[in-house]
């Protein structure tokens, strides 16, 4: 069984490295402009060597879906529970989120082009991303009740939050000044201060 | 020459109206997912009614991004160069590109697709994005040196507002209970509100 988990773990880890090496390729031509091969000369290997992990594109799309949201969500859970104003929560999370998207998957926006999956694995994405969204109101409408931010529509305020933090996979270039951690903490500040009394 | 700009303004109208009506193709199929025959079908024409007034995908990308930039910019212009605070420059500018591209252009995602263009396309528009951009950075560096805005990073201050209000293409439906205006005026409000002091 361990010898398993650590051989299912590699293989996550394998898929990883692919996707922030694909990443590069999605962003010099587009999600739907780059194809497999493009994604393979960009890692250097043969395209042979990426299908033994992603039989298609849209195997790396959902991977790249499914481990960002079952992440996010794990880590929402947490920050959502925690003994934290909502100011201190929805703070904790942007950042967690930036972090997630430019450092963890290098600002793939395989992250947020969803809608080449097949609608099998759609529904899936779209219920968990679903799950988030909620997570992230919930949180907003706990600062609303307890005082700490001002009565606004959660809803939007919530669609303002995950609006300006996905759509930093169109402009984050990882050579680029800016850190993950400089936007997360920038952005956490003004989307919170948006909200707050 | 008075008949040609009428009928010139025919035509806009005209693609104006295809715009629209593609916008609901590219929500049920995403941009790269509807083809001009799905468009066509949902408009209710024949293909070749639709080829009339663009040749190709490309040519209603282009006019799509090049209409409402040259909008954009107009009014980024007038907005930025008017006798108000730096507070009421940015509200109104986020009211008029959020009714600009959910009202006008129905929340089409073409607004927001670029990455097909072929380059010499792609150029001018990246150009044109870049200069509202500026607008946008400008009237923040504004706000900031006059003493109304906190003093935060006035680029990734401007990269919150734009994404926050490009992103509302992924998730407007013009069948659903919120108007452009009760968006624009919400997101105003939460957007400005993190930069005032």
């Amino acid at each position: 069984m361990v010898r398993n988990s650590n051989r299912r773990s590699k293989v996550v880890r394998k898929k990883l490295d692919i996707l922030r090496g694909a990443a590069a390729a999605f962003r010099a031509r587009g999600f739907d402009g780059a194809g497999m091969r493009d994604i393979a000369r960009g890692l250097g290997v043969a395209p042979g060597a990426l299908y033994y992990y992603f039989r298609s594109k849209d195997e790396l799309l959902y991977f790249c879906q499914d481990y960002s949201l079952d992440h996010l969500l794990e880590v929402g859970r947490r920050v959502s529970g925690a003994r934290l104003s909502a100011d201190r929560k929805l703070a904790a999370l942007v950042r967690e989120q930036v972090r997630t998207m430019l450092d963890e998957l290098q600002g793939s926006s395989a992250h947020v082009e969803f809608h080449g999956l097949p609608p099998r694995l759609l529904r899936r994405v779209v219920a968990k991303r679903d799950q988030y969204e909620a997570i992230v109101r919930g949180i907003i409408g706990e600062g609303i009740r307890t005082g700490t931010f001002r009565k606004v529509d959660a809803k939007l305020a919530a669609l303002v939050v995950l609006g300006a933090v996905n759509w930093t996979v169109r402009w984050y270039r990882p050579e680029g000044s800016l850190t993950a951690e400089v936007i997360g903490g920038q952005f956490a500040d003004l989307l919170v201060r948006g909200l707050v009394k």
